[in-house]
């Protein structure tokens, strides 16, 4: 059984930048019991286009987390909640601006991946909690997993970051930069005064294009798609869709726009583009030796967004700091996507892990 | 000493297609002389984004091209024209159709890599050559060195074709696919016809930012730009220009825009997706089995675009085809732009290849 509600703090969040949110919402969804010693709490955190929705019917992780599946919510009690600057819920540009009455839009703060954490560790005392038995989370997710074990590093007993890294490589920059640049060039963006309006779904469709290509492998798409037609024997000579890819991209593309708002888009974008532990820190090994938890850390071979080589230099580091930590790299052609694509694997090893650990 | 000129070809050009463009102009520059036996004549075929200007003072091979290079133009008469499709001076969307008197745009034909070789194939002619000593050409210029070598096999005699594949992969496809979705999708595009307007720069300036980031590699990237801050000490939580990288592509974007023209990117985009030596003549073997050149193939081992193991699997082809073939893989990590940067190693292995090879 799973509840969604809405939290709400009003104290004043204060964020990386210096700035200062009067007030924010999570949404978040619980699934299971909590029991009564309050050891059972898990935390999982979401990707760039999640939702607090993991383990519904139609939940983005339904395959891992659910009623005898490896995150058994017969067995733990399961919280997921929207990020801070996303759209489902929580506290983004999207909201209304107290002072305005109005959208923020563009004079929502800049959030980060530590001031989603920050919100997170607010949630959290609604619970009572003293201790989530695991925080974990893929990509963006495990970024805030990452952040949650060195900031709270008492609240955190196992930490399981997936396909993720302690910081994005100058590519993943350039890919998030120009799926920016595609929105805000976008005329009906509109410096971030759409709503209400049209809003700049053909930027915002763009950066999902591209997005896409860096969750897919190149093996993985050649697998997947080839160069085969779509629905013609042959090239039309034309700019129409011929490809089964460029059809692809396009359904992706127009799928996203249905369900996302565009500037969430660029807060979540620019949040990842500035997560980079080892300058928050000093160093990644400054930062992990503020944390506590034991780590298992899981890529895919083939993911070229956030390579097993970033995973490695975070199990790296631990191993130097004498923390207890696993790493599983998952043979798989399915890239970024595989924590999505390889459920068994995942679903194997979370598990395993989860049994054997506790 | 070298000219630029324009070949007028009125007779009716038969395309892949089956449409027939009942004339074009090719734009070409020549270097050095044609010798007396008319032995000495090089083809160079240029990239997408290239013109005939491969060895002047700001051509784009300077480096390798010119008095004393390894394509020494004391030596060879050489020869480079401008793409059927491109926008320097040859019959492309820009070009004016004398039907209605003014500029094609998208009622310019579709054309492909072996159209644009035809092409060439007539300007050929105006200087009463047999056969070219060579036909040199990177990326898309490699697509049509391949064609000619499979075309017109007893016109060529040396075959380079570098950095280049006999067919996109799915991933290239789809980048090419993004680019040119963001500029169809430019409100400025006006399908194609906005010429004496407003062109649509921000979906071209877009597509040369996604071009760029596959002419680079990760790692090249990462040399290059690293994380670095564009003159600024810390982050501006805010979505400007904060990192080198997302100031690079901008640039890169603004300079484009202010060269190249966005229907004929369109085209020249489309004629490499179409591009499929395997497709059009029934396998790779049954393409390759039509040339007779000798063939220096060369890749980068860093090139993620068009990578080493597309051109690895031409040279099996040749090689159990019995073709005299040499294959050199550069390491470096300089990506696809390689052909570009590494010019010292370029100038090595062409120079010694046609010294040795004549």
């Amino acid at each position: 059984m799973s509840k969604t509600l809405t939290f709400t703090y009003t104290d004043g969040l204060t964020l990386e930048s210096g700035s200062t949110l009067p007030n924010f919402q999570l949404s978040y969804t619980t699934y299971g019991t909590l029991n009564k010693e309050k050891s059972n709490a898990i935390l999982i955190c979401h990707a760039l286009s999640g939702d607090s929705d993991v383990g519904g019917a139609s939940g983005w992780w339904k395959d891992v987390v659910g009623p005898g599946k490896s995150i058994d919510t017969h067995k733990y009690f399961v919280v997921c909640s929207n990020s801070l600057g996303s759209c489902y819920g929580s506290s983004g540009p999207t909201s209304v601006n107290d002072a305005t009455q109005t959208e923020y839009g563009m004079d929502f703060p800049v959030v980060t991946v530590g001031d989603m954490v920050s919100a997170q560790r607010k949630l959290m005392d609604i619970f009572d909690l003293e201790k989530w038995h695991a925080v974990v989370g893929p990509s963006m997710g495990g970024m805030q997993a990452l952040e949650w074990s060195i900031m709270y590093p008492d609240k955190v007993d196992i930490c399981i970051p997936l396909v993720t890294t302690a910081r994005l490589s100058t590519a993943a920059l350039a890919f998030g930069a120009i799926g920016r640049n595609a929105i805000t060039s976008d005329p009906n963006w509109n410096n971030g005064d759409y709503y209400g309006k049209t809003a700049p779904e053909t930027g915002l469709s763009i950066a999902r294009m591209i997005g896409h290509i860096t969750y897919l492998s190149s093996e993985g798409l050649t697998q997947k798609f080839g160069r085969r037609l779509q629905e013609k024997q042959d090239y039309s000579y034309d700019f129409s869709t011929d490809f089964q890819i460029e059809s692809y991209l396009q359904h992706q593309g127009d799928k996203f726009v249905n369900r996302f708002d565009a500037n969430a888009y660029l807060y979540l974008s620019r949040a990842m583009s500035y997560f980079d532990l080892a300058k928050k820190y000093g160093s990644l090994n400054d930062a992990f030796d503020k944390s506590s938890a034991k780590f298992l850390v899981m890529s895919i071979s083939s993911d070229t967004l956030y390579p097993s080589s970033q995973s490695k230099e975070i199990v790296k580091t631990l191993m130097k700091l004498n923390r207890q930590v696993t790493f599983v790299e998952i043979d798989s052609p399915h890239g970024h996507d595989g924590f999505l694509n390889e459920s068994e694997t995942n679903n194997h090893v979370l598990s395993s892990y989860l049994e054997n650990v506790s």
